[in-house]
């Protein structure tokens, strides 16, 4: 039997079972406010998560790893040499990183250092609208300067930054995923949608990372990085959508998501994933 | 119609009205226990947190923020250093900042860090009475060095505290809450209660944390520092209060207090809040 | 009355009876996964937890503190220089200790450091089954180096690394507790099993690191290290495996964990432990 195609709800199944039963290392080069959250996130789904920033160990454990996920939302100095190091190690290994660019394009020094990174060929690239525009912009891959974001909020849709993230990708090489109320991801050519997720999420710190995290673990199990960040964007999408069924408020939103990360299965994801190809 | 007089539960009501209207960006430095549980009580009460300490970054953002949140809990040399950066950008900026000396008086090296940034003119201090008692001595504020504290928990009750929070608002200009049973607030000349809270809440840690960056939320919307730390003491007393009904444990009584901040509403405020002017 | 024997339900506690009656302060030199985690449970049990880590600071504190726990999980230069410092200092007061040797033996940085402080005569060391092993290899303690363990999960059980756990204990004079589905806990010549605990803890971090933090809170109160850490083992199997009996998922757990700390009593204890000597 071929097997389904890359956008489909067959496919995240597929992917999400592949995970439990690999169980991938992860590791995690991530900011404090979510490194408890980001971790319970991918031993819940089935990934085996590492938290290591020193920048020796970094070196060491990058080769180890089935993917790598690179968070500069509480970035440090110490921190983005690790982050070097281990995206260096981490295209010399061929173990494939993602991106979260947190707040960049509001801060010089984190969009400094997430653009040299990219010159370590990530796989994939995770953020909202405002992030992912400035990236591009920073990159030199079209588009305007978009208007500042605030903090780790975006001003923007992530419909209106797909032509920047349709740029970024071609002049990186990276799957693009721009959260949203519809998630858009791209690797330039494709462009998938997602619109699984709940708006309670918004008032959870930090599962932005927990999307990026949970990409970093699809893409440890698969070879098309779009279609893992696109199934990543779904598994999240929907167990926060589960969750919110049951959740009063964001405190027990994030406790809920973790269970239904561990609860989620292949009925699950068939009956209630909403993902598609989205015709040129 | 004139506003509500300041210590009234319609002036808390207020106040959270307007946080809720302007989702204020509230730049917290703070520390690794509680950034994840701080940065979600921002986002449950409906302000924007951002939690940023690179030394760079920090005078990057605090003229963007609408307050800032010093916390000295897990110091270090770097963030010592991010804090002189940052409460300095603050005063030339005009951007209220709120400190939480935790532990001030039992660890020199944040005894002398928080000194230090006194000469930054907080708008409003907030710690327990051992913390509040030994900055008030280092400051040279009158009273007597407390009775040397035990790590974060204090050995003296609020009111024991007042006049020591009297003298360093006083010297210091900025409004001083003690947190206790009942806390005590003053700016000097005025001394404010409140009552809201209950003792499940000493086994969550970081809630004293918590109260000083929904302090900072409240400095970020209004103009009355004492009313703002008073208002953020009724906001989440109450919401602890109300959690603890539910909570069979201090586990549970984290995730409901942020449910709980969420759902807050005037009617809520009006019921249940403790607040009072102290006659002299 | 003469106390109970070491490894009994009765002995378990009693020593829960004496961290609740004192609440001593656990001094934690830890990770920023387990920051937030790690002091809940030690609030919820009933200690005092205290997260300092700048290099002047820990030397101050650790004379102070009822016990030390050190934790390698997010090892960086600084905090080595912490550790070193901390653990001097606590020879030098005579404030017991424990080391966590989080990926010991995967990681060369965080395995030097681990070693290293084994001079400074820690009075307990809990892992895995793979770390132990790792770093008894390291000490020159007997034993085989051991499969290589992969981030923190472990490859081998806890019953595999008794003999390493035996010539580790001799070696250095620290009881050593290898966790499992079933602990084991040496002191060279004695031998116990705890046999609490529930599979779905696994997908929760930092157990293991929380483990170690009532271990802390034990030896503060106990004079027998093995006991503390045998009863320790307990403890929080005992916290898990009722949480687990109305845990829908690891989300669930983590937050019920924190809730059967604090509601755990002697008659639960009495009722549901499983400690024993094992027989030679």
């Amino acid at each position: 039997m071929s097997p389904p195609a890359p956008f489909t709800s067959a496919a995240v199944a597929d992917t999400l079972e592949r995970i439990r039963a690999r169980t991938p290392l992860v590791h995690n080069i991530t900011n404090i406010v979510v490194a408890n959250s980001t971790a319970n996130a991918l031993l819940a789904i089935g990934a085996s998560p590492a938290m290591v920033e020193a920048e020796d160990e970094v070196a060491q454990l990058v080769p180890l790893a089935a993917a790598l996920v690179v968070n500069v939302g509480t970035l440090t100095v110490p921190q983005a040499a690790a982050i070097a190091r281990a995206t260096h190690a981490a295209r010399l290994s061929g173990t494939p990183w993602i991106l979260d660019p947190v707040a960049v394009g509001v801060l010089d020094f984190r969009s400094r250092v997430a653009l040299d990174c990219l010159a370590d060929a990530p796989r994939a690239i995770r953020g909202n609208a405002s992030e992912i525009m400035a990236l591009a912009h920073l990159r030199g891959a079209g588009g305007d300067a978009p208007p500042p974001g605030r903090g780790v909020d975006s001003l923007s849709g992530a419909a209106e930054a797909l032509p920047a993230a349709r740029s970024l990708a071609r002049a990186t090489g990276a799957c693009v995923a721009v959260s949203g109320a519809t998630d858009h991801i791209t690797d330039g050519p494709r462009v998938a949608t997602v619109a699984n997720g709940h708006p309670m999420m918004t008032r959870v710190t930090g599962l932005g990372c927990t999307a990026t995290a949970i990409a970093g673990a699809c893409l440890a199990v698969g070879d098309d990085a779009m279609a893992a960040c696109a199934h990543a964007m779904v598994l999240i999408g929907l167990a926060g959508e589960l969750a919110a069924r049951i959740a009063p408020g964001p405190g027990s939103l994030q406790v809920a998501i973790l269970d239904m990360l561990y609860r989620l299965d292949r009925q699950a994801v068939m009956e209630h994933a909403r993902i598609a190809p989205l015709e040129p």
